[in-house]
């Protein structure tokens, strides 16, 4: 997916978020954002959003020298997710349709991204739980269970720090003997790394591997070749969140699918999906 | 008031919005954004907010040829507007307190700001209305009262189209006789100008006159020799939206009150007043 001109302001809202959280000084903060605005000017807008924000981060981790901005964030969202695990565990299990119940909070665990959103209050993410199995879920809900069920190998591609908690239910109704479960390569906006897998316990009952990248997204070229072996031998991708669907989307492999909550109208335009709806689709190989 | 950090991507929206109602072309919007943004970048921050977008929209008309890209939501304002006046009108006569109640559905009617955000709907414009008197005023009310009781000379600087009529309400119950209502000197966002004082039937109880300048604000140096004579012999200066707040704020003018609808995060912190609450605001010079 191309970069819109309706993503820049969001990109410049970005840079502000983190480089305050990477620096308390105002005047680096000016420095940081007339750079960003001068680069953005002349960037190449074919490429995915995720590949813009990429370079803005890394600019931004050389100039503050904060190599994890989002590290408190992430700690407390992993916090919160694990405070809330248990009983939803009660509620996939006690629930007819399992496999989609925990479809359902895996993508409402989606709500944890301080890309698309500058503040995320605990509230937000108690609200968007508890009312995950009554939000449209926008897909081919037979496909995908037909996917799932006859998928040998299974990429789990995680987003965030805290949802990668919710993630652990799916996980856990996909069967997690076939799924191998990637994170960032490092640390990047608030997204998932090795560290957030560990702390949902997922290390437990699945495979997690790194992608080698720092994208918040997953560009494909620049992830590890390890990472890259795992995405051609799945025969079913689930890739959580906007950027694995802005960088994945129209990719060759024969069966992924999209798990996220829409927070972004360039993303519910492109993906033809209300905004706030859980989107469950279906990848279209561009060929 | 000095342009914030977090005014920028507001002006980048802004930009965007600005050229798209002017062209259909989307590589002329690209153009405009990346010249806009290169700007931005080398902008002097110690300037008001209004004093940017000044520059930001004298560009936006060069580059696109319009003088008027707000034109028709311009006069969807009006109109809707002027629909919902006999109703106001009616609602104001039956009040126990009618200045304040007048003044509440002033300050309402400046939700009709496209500075502030991209889309308003009619159901925005009619809840702001319907829920007026309920909305917490935010300031020195006894003051406010006083200084309208006493003053010979008011000057009413308006904001929006669409607002403007609802501005009416309120030049009514401060007696038309004694006030002044500037406008912009030319179209700039959806700000009001003659013509919108006009269609709102202004010049039928009160003096109306242009303030010379084409800011989304109330820049005085620029703004021309009638309009200043005015400023300074007026006793008491009204000042509506965030535009005129943001430029007019620490004025030497002895007596303004600023009013309006807290639309942004920036402008509630300088002022001390929470988002979506009415502002009604005393002026404190800065000497």
């Amino acid at each position: 997916m191309h970069t819109s001109l309706d993503c820049i302001p969001c990109f410049v809202r970005q840079t502000l978020d983190a480089c305050r959280k990477g620096s308390d000084d105002p005047a680096i903060h000016e420095q940081v954002l007339r750079e960003v605005l001068h680069w953005i000017s002349e960037m190449d807008l074919s490429l995915s959003p995720p590949a813009l924000a990429q370079r803005i981060h890394r600019r931004l981790r050389e100039i503050t020298g904060d190599e994890n901005p989002y590290e408190k964030d992430k700690a407390a969202h992993n916090q919160l997710a694990l405070s809330l695990l248990p009983a939803l565990e009660k509620k996939v299990q006690a629930s007819h349709d399992p496999l989609i119940e925990a479809t359902q909070l895996a993508i409402a665990g989606n709500i944890i991204d301080l890309g698309a959103k500058s503040g995320l209050s605990e509230g937000d993410v108690l609200e968007a739980l508890e009312h995950a199995a009554s939000v449209a879920l926008t897909g081919d809900v037979e496909a995908y269970r037909a996917a799932v069920s006859s998928a040998k190998r299974i990429l789990y591609l995680a987003d965030n720090a805290g949802e990668i908690i919710f993630d652990r239910l799916l996980i856990e109704q996909l069967g997690g003997g076939r799924v191998t479960v990637a994170v960032r390569g490092r640390p990047i906006i608030n997204d998932a790394t090795l560290i957030d897998a560990e702390v949902a316990g997922l290390g437990k009952f699945t495979t997690v591997i790194d992608n080698g990248s720092d994208a918040p997204g997953t560009l494909l070229d620049e992830c590890s070749e390890a990472f890259q072996r795992c995405f051609h031998e799945a025969d079913l991708i689930l890739s959580k969140g906007q950027g694995n669907y802005e960088s994945l989307s129209g990719s060759s492999h024969p069966q992924i699918f999209f798990l996220f909550k829409v927070k972004c109208p360039v993303v519910a335009e492109t993906a033809n999906t209300p905004m706030g709806s859980h989107a469950l689709l279906q990848n279209q190989p561009i060929s």
